[in-house]
């Protein structure tokens, strides 16, 4: 440790047997695309796996193939950063399902077609499995953490109830687990966005060059703006115009709002493949950790041995704090270590990829320990 | 006064003169579709006017001739109900830009073709002046009250600050004196839905038979979310599966909450007009009384000799109490008389079309006064 960070290693194995899925199918072949950042010690015993949120991906602290843009979590990862790759070697994967290397429905089925909506319905167990896997054709036994915000965060609470041996701490960030009837209602409404869209042609519209990306951007503008808070939307937006003096009494985009909304869901298209879209919303609609433990979550961590540390943020709607404490609450009962705070923050369930400093301190603080 | 209740007249009337509209063109001809209940008194002076929703209509407090249901207000409106037709005169417009009988989109022009995206884009204080030219039309100088909720509220308060001679009382309940950006964001949303959707055919859909509808659906689902709020939807659905035993692995709708939020875009389309959502929810997205009136929200009230009460719900985070609140420190900063209540209901923005028995007493005794 404590050399310079490597190069990024853009990263591909097949798993070497089929991935059991909560539907009972298996998935195969398994491709994961990851990347790795900093060095893995001698004792294999300084690995962090991070998880991505629902449109993130592998691309953490390296820019984004496509956008250019700097990865998602940049900020957050690096020589002397919270999660030091000085210190630490970082893994993250694409999840099954998506749309950036890892097997989902683009991926090219056994007939030599993509799978589209023949892909099996995956879960968020799923996902975690497929990390799981990777975690053993690496050969990390045991990680010094795992992490993630949002569905990253579903799938370090996954991986603590399913596999509890294999990571020594937990931080779980603006996160939930299970999904509510609201956060199952916005999934729907982009499902039926996408769906609705004649160019889905039913999940076949990969030869047809362009997909549903009308009704793919409709989805991600609706789910954008639980993304953010009312609060965090005034300061930025509120009702100024865009780019004009009065309103044109038209339909063109009059306020900034939205004009920044249409490019949010315009720009989603360029990256993101619709049926992974709909595959990934519905695993994490799925997602009840307690219901997969007997319906009591404090049994979903019985044979946990980790530290946990939940972080939620004030102005988040999306999984507001309430969620994060009654993980908790769970914890409490199983007689785990965690540690808990809410933070403020006036970005919304965004919050956890922007800039509040008081989250690089606790995340930074909570990797510390044990090192 | 104390009759028994007429039966329910449909009513229309074309007004006599073209209506000026606040993009400087003007509406003409502009036909009016009302309902009225209970009888006008001699004095003239028991008129209540009522303004309907976003998605609401004339039909008030008798059946729906579309889809069969009570009236939206039928349990507020009727003899002996808190809005009491024995007592009073009731006058319920279709706003213009709306789709059952009033001026619209769907209208025909002169060239004897629908107007579609050639009429007019009109502001909520168009509508409040075409409601004003039903009531010289009616002979109704000065109304006992002006009554609405949500987009009905904003009409009363539009009324109040544009002819504040016209009523002696105004009742605002669940409403807003402007769009907020989080507010613009969600209408954004729909109307991108519908526009996105290739049987809107820049709206001139109406030839073709059917127009956008799954467009519009969605743009009502991603509406109807934000009328309920996250502990209803909760209570009414959590995570509760739909007529089956285990989730099914695919993309029907499993739970609950998507079943009900496909029923409510799906029936929707069929009473109302895509084309009358993109213009109503640019109305609305206009609204800024402040604005209006130089930027000071008192200085709307300036001129107004009413009494006023406003209503709001704990749990609507559409249009939360601190928008009810800001209107009424503006009407104390006018010095005018002013009642304020936030009443508890679990139902979010819609509490104030649903069993909130609190809101029927605030709606008697306010009313009650002076007559």
């Amino acid at each position: 440790m404590g050399e310079a960070d490597p190069a990024v290693r853009d990263q591909r194995l097949t798993l070497p047997a089929p991935l059991p899925l909560d539907s009972g199918q298996s998935l195969a072949p398994v491709e994961i695309a990851y990347q790795i950042y900093g060095t893995l010690n001698d004792a294999r015993s300084n690995a962090i796996l991070v998880c991505h949120a629902l449109t993130g991906d592998q691309h953490l602290a390296s820019p984004h193939p496509i956008t250019g843009k700097p990865g998602w979590w940049a900020r957050m990862v690096g020589p002397g950063k919270p999660i030091d790759t000085n210190r630490f070697h970082v893994i993250c994967a694409n999840v099954i399902g998506s749309c950036m290397g890892s097997s989902g429905p683009a991926s090219i089925a056994a007939d030599g077609k993509p799978w589209a909506m023949r892909f099996p319905v995956i879960t968020i167990r799923d996902m975690v499995r497929a990390q799981v896997a990777l975690l053993d054709a690496l050969g990390i036994a045991r990680l010094h953490a795992v992490v993630g915000g949002s569905m990253g965060g579903m799938q370090a609470l996954s991986l603590a109830a399913n596999f509890p041996e294999r990571s020594a701490a937990v931080l779980v960030i603006a996160s939930a687990p299970r999904h509510s009837a609201q956060n199952i209602a916005f999934h729907e409404v982009g499902r039926q966005a996408i769906m609705a869209d004649p160019k889905w042609l039913g999940g076949d519209y990969y030869a047809a060059g362009k997909g549903p990306e009308a009704g793919l951007a409709v989805a991600r503008m609706a789910a954008h703006i639980t993304y953010l808070s009312e609060q965090g939307l005034t300061e930025k937006f509120g009702r100024r115009l865009q780019d004009r003096a009065t309103k044109t009494f038209g339909f063109d985009a009059d306020f900034q709002v939205e004009s920044y909304l249409r490019h949010q869901g315009l720009s989603f298209t360029d990256r993101f493949d619709a049926n992974s879209y709909l595959y990934i919303t519905r695993a994490m609609d799925y997602f009840d950790l307690a219901e997969e433990h007997g319906g009591r979550l404090a049994d979903a961590f019985a044979a946990s041995t980790a530290r946990f540390c939940l972080v939620s943020f004030d102005t988040d709607w999306l999984y507001p704090t309430a969620e994060s404490r009654s993980v908790v609450h769970a914890l409490n009962a199983s007689g785990a270590a965690v540690s808990f705070v809410e933070l403020s923050a006036p970005f919304g369930h965004d919050s956890f990829l922007l800039d509040v400093p008081a989250l690089d301190r606790v995340v930074a603080g909570f990797l510390g320990i044990g090192t």
